[in-house]
């Protein structure tokens, strides 16, 4: 069972935002309701947002202009503050009025009782890695990553229809997980090498869950279990 | 005839990006080749990119949203700085290193034999108006805007197929033009007020040119007539 | 009639700090004791600080030194500045401790409960436009401009004795107006045309008031018509 | 005789600016024309301009608001700020482009071969103060201060016909003089402690000339005597 | 006596961080359990961390590198801030989140209820004067100043074992304690020349106490007479 | 063989500042005599400082007074940023004027001619990813790391006597040493996984170097082997 929620680190990833290149915004609209419930009832929450298909994207045409691999980070670090505007403004007197763009922001956000929104922070770090250093620097203790699938599975569920989520897990077993030979890399990566070692230096939980279902984040915080839940051991 | 080239903003607006995103780059990189030789011939050039189709995408989805105006046009911004990232990607080292955020930034940039490239800079501020306060800041007497016509016509060219181009124009005749009734507001704006208002009060003058026919740049260089140009008077 | 204020952006033109070089500082403490009144009544206040004469002396050095219209206007909001601690001065804790030079930190002096007090912004804006954002940004649905005249007049009512004034006026009788043959440009513009088109955008009130006669604000409040109100249509 | 000119920081005193707010700019342009010289000499130049009666009224202005003497200072910064953009107008491209606000700016402005142009720097320290760091962190060897009188006295000269000017000095010597009881507080205040404490530490030499001569500075570079000269000892 | 504490700041001086280095964290943690007290009791608090011998070391290290004075400073910024990281851990969620490197930022930290704690701000500037200056912005009246010894003597304490401990003295008093020949510049300086000045104009009054004693702040709130207390006059 | 030196990272690990804080400055002078070395031979260089024993006594007082992980790595990046000022003012008008805190700043200063010095850049990140990023953003190819041993071994050199050195490898082949049972973590981690990452994403060879021996990198620029070098395969 998840640990009470002292604080949550909600990782959009890029998942969330597929559709709205499209013009559907229903998804987002649904995990703004349910931020706004969950700070209703005083959870104390930040939010990190990814990249998606946008910055594949410009990453691709930046690689094609004969960018380097720093500047497309940069480029996908844009596309992931575009996400966060949308956040925002969803948000509306929520939201901290700025996008954060280091983490004391953040912490002057919280001690404001508003919600810091933040996309990619520097070139070379993931959105995982940011979500991370956001649980340790705001002391909080659970990141829940939405993503497209709805838990870690024994193996990519995607290749074997016999794959079997996990509904707890130690890091160290989700990294013998990652590295097992039977998954593609890039197809199927749960959280990066250095989101891992922050979140166990500083004993922070994260849940894995579906994209498609964030009122699950309801369940979570009275106690049931959603996804799959990674902790220290 | 247009004036001798003592520094030119090249300002590219929405049509030159238009394509990039379904992953035709060839136009990109005959503007950057233009740009590379116009260097080579030792002019001083400014970039200004604009946010053409994603710039639009988002504003639409924050204003579904029910984000503000003002987080509308900063999402528009950020917009622009992809299309800044990709510009100084296909330039290598010309490039200043950082998108430039500042009027003074540029300057610096100039005064270090760099090209500063910037996408917009400020809510409620135009990519024109940016341009027009560029050059006035670095002293440059020629703003070339690279556009979806080829130059101004006496009436919308997409609606009358009797308009015929002006070669030569000044601010007055072009407000003239803008305001006249024949035109339907936004679909052929050439210049917006704010930025007609710089480039008078600094005598800048402003060359319209087809953003299809970078290679036209050229031949503004050597003095011949391209596009329109609009002059003091 | 006005609308009910949800929130006020008060700016202070030119005129209201006319005679404070000449040591009488009598208008201001009024106007600070009205603003201390507003905040007291739980109106949330932002408030934009002209450079009056200050501004056109430096600008008039800066030019005759050979200083560009970009310096000029840098200089303008220099002396805007100086005004901006005028202002922070006269209100004291209630004011956000910092000169606010850019929209997100008004928002966030509002999110700490904070009178946030801002000078002009960039080169190439008027601190009218300056106004429109922060309204914009803050949500904000009214400015009170303070100016020389109690309003707009049918007639430029410095040259025309039967000048009438306009106690409501859509942005477009105001555009008329202003575009009107029978003023004279630059003597008396009521709001410059990138505010116009923020304001109208974004659906906020702009009230023309007599710098004279700050007192007025307090019977906005209460409801009553007080000088000019421009609105949408 | 003064040390061959490594590295020169001119401090333009309150004097020099006298003028410019009644429309009389010849001192600032000979200023101006001798600055342009002795760069093209090769010297290397840094500038920090005084407030003078600016400062002084808006020092004014803020205490009779019940403003605190931080902020008094920081308007007073702003005047400061004033007339480096006069100065920075009146040298164009040889300026850096950007007021500078730190003493690494400074150094970079050096590096490209441009000279900064700094007001004061932060509250509770003053232009002298920020000279002396300047050349500090610049590694110049002396600072030229423009003032009222043309030197250094063995009492004050406006109250002393018989006043002798020291044509060389210690720091150890200046101090007494200024603590000396003849002198009235604040009439005729050479450098301030925190400048002498700074100017010694580094070996830093202090000419104090004429605001109305600053042709002498060409002399000085010539190895003339000019004005009184401070040195370590 | 003391006037009652409507704002305190608390200085840190070397002697409080000397024994970290090795280990010995029990001083800093009474100093924090008295800070977190007199939070309770609704005291306004600032705090500025001294650099110690940790401060020393580099600027020692720098000086033999051929690293000018002002380097050295700012090496010595950056030990003091090193100071301040531990203050603000030792402090959790009550310390402002980010050092502070502004006074608008610490007045910031105010207006959100948190404690600023900041280290030296500039170089060229002692922390004596950056609490000085704190006080001035956040209007505060006491500065209380834990040093290694227990007070002002009349004489310096460690050099004559007939030193009187002076109560209450005066600025002016304290002036000639510090320029007295008998006492080792240096050695023994318990505020400088700037800080003093400021502490003057704004009638700050200052506690000079031991750092082996912080709970003394605790009866300095009651009114009681701790250390020696320097008072305009 | 190592390839042509385009561009060189100097990464001087915690190794090379061990002995300055103890008053021995010979390494640092010797390192800093070759760095001049490099430069007089037109190589473009970087340098990133380690934080060494500082950092680690700092992060231990922290995590003592219970501040967080996040805290603790800041504490470590201002003991870097110490030991950059030590080697800024060790290398004179060669380096940069400020310490580089972003890696568009180092790009400006390679632009500029001169060499940027950064220590840490964020929590979370090594000084080993800092000289990845720096080296991609630079477009540099080769990192060159002083550390305590002399290169890469294919088992703990401290622990076996018999270990041998590998002259070249691959970052496939580091990666199974480093993940190797034989080697007790923390205590001899040659690269961290995310600079790992970065440097094979770009094609960036590191040399392993012993800090001892600061003139091999004079060997390195002929093209001789020295320490181990790692490269992409």
């Amino acid at each position: 069972m998840a640990s009470k929620v002292e604080g949550l680190v909600l990782l959009m990833g890029g998942y969330t935002f597929k559709s709205i290149m499209s013009g559907d915004y229903s998804l987002i609209m649904r995990i703004s309701k349910v931020v706004r419930e969950l700070k209703g009832l005083g959870i104390k929450i930040a939010i990190v947002t990814g990249g998606s298909d946008l910055a594949r994207i410009y990453i691709d045409v930046i690689r094609n202009m004969g960018g380097d691999n720093y500047t497309q980070d940069y480029a996908g670090i844009l596309a992931t503050r575009l996400h966060a505007t949308v956040i925002m403004s969803s948000l509306g007197s929520l939201a901290y009025p700025k996008i954060v763009k280091s983490y004391e922001d953040a912490a002057v956000a919280i001690a404001m009782n508003r919600i810091p929104v933040s996309g990619g922070m520097q070139p070379g770090q993931s959105t995982d890695a940011v979500a991370a250093l956001l649980a340790e620097k705001l002391e909080f203790n659970i990141i829940a990553k939405m993503t497209g699938v709805d838990g870690v599975y024994d193996k990519d569920p995607k290749l074997y229809p016999d794959a079997k989520k996990i509904e707890t897990l130690t890091y160290d077993e989700l990294e013998h997980i990652i590295i097992d030979k039977s998954y593609h890399p890039g197809t199927y990566e749960l959280l990066d090498a250095l989101s891992i070692k922050i979140l166990r230096r500083s004993s922070i939980s994260t849940i894995i869950l579906s994209g498609d279902n964030p009122e699950a984040l309801l369940d979570l915080i009275e106690g049931k279990n959603v996804g799959s839940i990674i902790k220290l051991g």
